[in-house]
């Protein structure tokens, strides 16, 4: 059994936790990054001993050795990578929100139903193992149909000053829940309505709170606060509430399941997204999600856990929300596509 | 110091809870009943050790020795008692919401502002220790600037069964939090969006989730599903959540302060609102409100906890909400009164 | 209806609480003070506008006006005061524990059963709304027969710093437990095993566990850490398990009811015991309970909530305790009295 | 890189999970599976597609292809299995507790210093997440150092009367709770004090309480209450509390993390030791730690999350604490061996 090659366009902090989760997957080799700043690359390429580096990523999907890429770029520069990768006959494995405009989703679905590769985009929180059982429960019929949907994703202003120059918080994180309500309820968004608040003055506004109406009849709630205060001694602050005819379903991260206090506050490791479980290793869902992809490459079997259609249909939402923001109006879905 | 004489007119459940409540205060007479149905009116008078038992209000509110009343009536019945009581020289103690009507609550505001009586509405959460020491410390600056507010007020689907042919839950529990909210932002609600769904076919549906835009900027939802799954375990789900910019509040009700596991399944006996401290005496939240207003009759100092004004705000946001629901489209309160 | 008039004797930080609470009672008057040290005495006594003030009890005790008194000296002072009170006539509400020897408490129990005056000790935590309504649930039958109890009531460091110069965990916090489970099994205890660590070096030792052996068979087990870390965000961090062979009760203090994140870090204002209500009010379970004395003094009926034996019986559990400690056996109640 | 060749000797209800574990592994083939009874044997092979099917371990461990054995057999019935396959060349993965008695500890620890194959103990608490972030931030000094520390595993009624014919809850449970408690103190326990209660009747008893006293003045409690009420909504009922001279780590398994109410009550899908991901296929802690000990293997790396001394110890303090229940005093470790 030969190791998959596996290369990263796109070296941000979130493409080199891509590299330390790989480092613990035994079947996967970090073969070959890419990303346009020199220092970074070389960087990245020692700490993983990866000997093809490149600044051009034609360059390096060039190379037939090649089996995957991840494409961890900005959330608005996925597309041409993403579709050059599926057009060199890579497996592709894209981070989330699929892209950013409704356009460039529907261009990045086709490429992938044409390609005999294999693509998936990273919605990480459908393997969190409490999402998963969640899905699991509800698809048994224990909780009957879904009527109410909450989802609360807050992150401290000290994270949002970091992320809200580059997404704001519907797309960047609403679009985890948005994702996980669909799948949960199997229904369509119809209407979106939102409201945001730019609190710091960042490039994009702080606050987002967005209702969606399902055509089963639903009601869910999104709230992304990226300005929660620094102190609250843990995050994300995530939270998901399903009420269904015959029950429902309570998920809660991160504490109360671990916080350590110390001498300056308190805090909670990440038990479950990206936990380093050994020096330059990452664990968690995130290596959950990369390894089944990898699984899926290596025996030959598509994956199945999210469809491209999934993963835009979550975007499409979110920019309705977002376009709602804007507007002070509800927005119908249908009309964005 | 004699007792003060109260009367309550209406009585259903609520109303007898007064008389619970006010059985627990030494300083107080539980002097007068009133009701439509004379069976119920002698089976509490009995409980209670009443004689002067009355089916019509205005006969009772003619008795000179009569200091204080309750109004307990159906929520679309509070008006005219309330203006009745007033006019009488009565002290008026109105359970919430205020009235059904912005009209009708525009009344009651000018008969209270008239009289040289106290009057004051029901606001029971404002005596809940846990409210009222978050708007403690929001006054005291700690958390900043109130930015962000969420607020859960669920209850399950045997509750809601009871009280979905009377009441819907934007306004009859929506305004709880939309009372919360106005006091501790101290800023006017612009516009409310909600949704409804009418899950189980009562009168009313029976889930509402609204959003308030205010003049400050801050963006306020109020969660109220009243077909929580019966076996959830305790009731009310009760959160609240208020971001600032200097740091945030987290409230919640009842779970996990206390749970009690018996062979059928788990509970939490009411540690707040109106427990049962001793056979036929109510505590908590409710026994605190009554006593407060007790002792400003007693001590001849205006309540000031709550004003008419305030009540009446509670009121006409949640009516826009409503409205909102209705219509499917965004309503400005300004337009509401 | 005259108001009961009321003197304290010892006014430490928690005698000057019992005024606090005092003072939002409109049946009683804050009559007399007695205490030490002159200065505190001019101050506390300006604070409640007092006039007769004492730095001798016996001259306060002689004053025949005087109804009820609060002793509230070190806990290990508690015996001559109440003694002489009781002698001189007053009712008595006397702080926990009840005293520091099986002897004191014996005397006391005594002489409160020979006098025609009523006298209580104050168990405060048997006031928590939640205690007393576990407590209903357990006699209900709810649980069965108990077997098993756990109590933690930990503060922090910095607390413990300012208490451990006087009394210590076991006997300090751990008789607030012992004593609740004592009254929820309704059996008696018979052995005693504890082990302390004196982590500070104060005069007593920060941490004590204790385990119980109930004449039921039940075990109790309660943990009294003194040095909890300062940024744990509350306290006390108070827990209560019991489980019986029908089901189970599990109460939690204080948060996470209620939690405050500010620019520091965060907290939780005390909503149970004495949280101030208005400026230089204390509400909760310490005024409940002096209200419940006061009641009993009004209406002429003798305190039921708690007996002088019963609170005896706690400490000599604890003496029992701190024996055990010390010598590093187990220890038999029964050989303590 | 082929196949590691796996093998499971006892096929009870674990002995099958380490098979859907291992199904889940893509490194690992389930080879041969050995138990006595025939018919469960058969049933067992069919569901993992195993030909090599032993009723005698000495057969299996004779086939010179098999890599690796788990033993899960009773736990008292660990030490034979386990000397013959360290004889016969095997690696082994032992399930906990690992023996029953210190002469058969000593002797596994022995054989497998002996042996130049990899053991090792499946103390599987070890590969939670949470467990192993607090244990990286003790190392880290984070809580400075450890002073008390409070363990809680608890499971139903249930569940405690289908393992209490075999096992009890000090020696069951406790023994993860033990080895923790070592692992993050880094200290040896000097004493052991134990109360235990048999509720229900069966071979062992059902609740056992256990005070530890580490030769660093830290004192440890170890809650394990295995007749917790069946309606309680979650198990384990898993706590950890470590109090250190600079900070505290609070650990809480299953729920908050997740709950699903039906229309029966209330529960917790695991999460997090044993849940199953596919069908037929468990993920979680379990396989954690056999791919951890796969990939030992795989790469010639000598496991080092835990020695046998260190598996010993667990077991060595357990019995000190059985030995305190029966005998009602307090017991010095150092006597057991």
């Amino acid at each position: 059994m030969a190791k998959v090659k596996w290369g990263i366009i796109g070296i941000g902090w979130f493409g080199e936790y891509h590299g330390d989760a790989l480092a613990g997957l035994p079947n996967a080799e970090i073969y070959a990054l890419c990303t346009r700043t020199k220092s970074r690359l070389e960087e990245v390429g020692r700490k993983f001993g990866v000997k093809k580096l490149y600044t051009d990523y034609n360059e390096m999907l060039a190379d037939p050795e090649l089996d995957v890429v991840s494409v961890t770029t900005m959330w608005d520069q996925h597309t041409a990578p993403t579709l050059a990768a599926l057009k060199a006959g890579k497996h592709v494995f894209l981070e989330k929100p699929m892209a950013s405009t409704v356009a460039d989703c529907r261009a990045i679905v086709e490429a992938a139903k044409a390609s005999d590769k294999y693509f998936m985009v990273g919605h990480i929180v459908r393997f969190n193992p409490r999402y998963w059982a969640a899905q699991r429960e509800i698809a048994a019929g224990k909780i009957g149909k879904i009527v109410s949907l909450y989802a609360r994703r807050n992150v401290p202003v000290s994270i949002g000053a970091a992320v809200l120059p580059k997404i704001g918080p519907i797309i960047g994180d609403g679009v985890h829940d948005t994702d996980i309500m669909l799948w949960y309820t199997g229904a369509k968004i119809e209407t979106a309505y939102a409201q945001t608040l730019n609190v710091h003055g960042h490039k994009y506004p702080d606050i987002g709170w967005t209702t969606y109406r399902f055509d089963s009849g639903a009601i869910g709630v999104c709230e992304n606060v990226w300005c929660m205060p620094d102190h609250k001694g843990y995050f994300p602050d995530e939270r998901m509430e399903i009420i269904g005819t015959e029950g429902g379903i309570y998920l809660q991260e991160t504490y109360p399941s671990l916080q350590v206090v110390d001498t300056k506050g308190s805090y909670t490791p990440d038990p479950t997204y990206w936990p380093e479980i050994r020096p330059g290793v990452r664990g968690g869902a995130l290596a959950e999600e990369l390894n089944y992809f990898l699984n899926c490459v290596i025996n030959g079997t598509p994956p199945t856990v999210i469809t491209p259609e999934e993963s835009m249909a979550a975007v499409v939402a979110c920019l309705a929300a977002e376009k709602s923001a804007a507007t002070g109006q509800v927005v119908k879905v249908a009309e964005m596509v």
